[in-house]
């Protein structure tokens, strides 16, 4: 506990994460912050939003950080001339392949390609493709809480094959245990080390354990730490930036500009948008379902915890 | 993970934790909540509250369950015919000896004995009396994370040769990563089995660790698990017993009941108190320090989070 791991990266996703929950309409000036702190705190990776598609989605319904467009960014980071790499999200079946610009003429260091299972081969294409246009690439394999038997060995093994940079263990639904969160490391880290890649890790804290699965999967083996300042994020939120800063050793990271940020942007914040643990994200953590009916029952104000839980496990066979 | 542990006992301790964040003025409707939940849960123990005396702490200023008269207690468990069992605190230096009633006059089960390992000698006393009325006993080693190197070997060494039955891990300032509650749970557990008695565990939220910690516990060893529902405790909380509940695969246990608890009583109560993880108790549990800075901060409703934070590491030297 004492000693520095000079592998670990701790990846920043507040502003992609977050996004989730007001459809990417964050002001500059939040965001301009986000990467301030990251620059100040040491942060190695700042995920500045989602790259997709305006021809897909529109643009009157989520804000620049859906998109990111390489003059929005520009306008945030300038030409970026510091440590932090800068990274962006592609969701399958939102982006345009071709819209992805060479990385010569971009800010953008790394892309990261979100995927279920069922969409591998289309996010193959996407890590082939960021990666001959000169980006570093991680894949994120969503919603492995739910994934059938020995089906993710077989994923795992595809993507040893690509030249995807990390491999993310995500949590998407917050449902891991620490000890499921052990093994799931081993069996990354595993394929990963035999390729010479990196494995990553996406908490959600639905059962206030994304910190503790966090240092699990960072202790055994995980490089690539995914957090969130105040754990702002979809739902229950994410692991978050200053609790790891707190327990890392590495004296290049440095505590004091995030409670900065927390305090000037995160407390007003607070009052105006929800996200953290509550009883509804607990449920669906414990039922392994996605946390869509709980944001609901939070946007409503309700708090008919029992009804709520009964609807759940109702089961219609 | 899906095996039944038959020596785990569910220990909750909602009203004595919770009341030390109101002097233990609750209302006797809320406590007989507690105790009908925990009866419907399946739950093992249920701290009412402290016995310390009306003639060293004052009645005005505390409510009933500081004290925890007979009477009191009765008025809510009756002849508490039911497999709940019934526990109070004693605070080294707050109780009279000579108040504790004998075993057979009293409805209460277990007395657990919260000491500094600094009276550890007043503690054993306390724990033979205890004992020779005929009372099942704890005793929680307090603010062990400041403990002097080999110190607590000794203690564990004097406390193994008392009649004591549960020997409790407790994380007073929620400053426990699970890597060292791991290492104390070896620790607790080598010298308690070798003269067959229990280990406890009891933990802090203040970096959102306190179910992780008490998962490591439990997974290694520790039998008697202290949980609050909602977390509701001093400071950051405690680990919550719905998220104990909903990992444990024991079919005695009930995760409704305490859903229906907080439905009715701590939606409202949130409104009211100040409870759970947040910033402030965060740096108090990374600095290693008591939180009672921090629930002054709260109290104050203060979120200068920088000067906060500067001002707990300021070494005077």
């Amino acid at each position: 506990m004492l000693t520095v791991r000079e592998d670990i990266k701790v990846f920043d996703c507040t502003i992609r994460d977050g996004g989730l929950m007001n459809n990417y309409h964050f002001t500059d000036e939040f965001v301009r912050g986000v990467y301030e702190t990251c620059v100040a705190a040491g942060v190695d990776y700042m995920e500045i939003g989602k790259n997709n598609s305006p021809t897909l989605q529109s643009p009157e319904e989520y804000g620049a950080w859906n998109f990111c467009r390489e003059e929005d960014i520009r306008r945030i980071v300038g030409e970026n001339n510091t440590d932090l790499k800068i990274a962006v999200m592609s969701d399958i079946g939102r982006v345009v392949k071709d819209e992805l610009l060479p990385k010569s003429e971009s800010v953008v260091d790394m892309v990261r390609i979100a995927t279920y299972i069922h969409q591998i081969p289309a996010a193959i294409e996407l890590i082939e493709d960021a990666h001959a246009k000169g980006y570093e690439t991680t894949v994120n394999i969503m919603a492995i809480s739910k994934s059938f038997d020995g089906e993710l060995d077989g994923v795992l093994e595809q993507l040893s094959k690509t030249p995807v940079d990390v491999i993310y263990i995500a949590d998407s639904f917050g449902s891991f245990y620490p000890e499921q969160i052990n093994k799931l490391t081993e069996k990354y880290t595993k394929v990963a080390k035999s390729v010479g890649k990196k494995v990553g890790i996406h908490a959600h804290n639905n059962l206030q354990l994304a910190f503790a699965n966090t240092l699990e999967a960072l202790i055994y083996g995980t490089s690539y730490i995914d957090v969130t300042i105040a754990g702002l994020g979809r739902g229950a939120g994410n692991c978050s930036m200053e609790l790891l800063l707190g327990f890392l050793k590495n004296p290049k990271y440095k505590q004091l500009p995030v409670l900065e940020f927390i305090e000037k942007h995160i407390v007003p914040l607070e009052k105006e948008m929800d996200w953290g643990y509550s009883i509804p994200y607990m449920i669906t953590g414990q039922l392994n379902e996605h946390p869509r009916s709980a944001m609901k029952a939070r946007d409503e104000g309700n708090t008919a915890y029992t009804a709520f839980y009964k609807e759940l496990i109702t089961i219609d066979e």
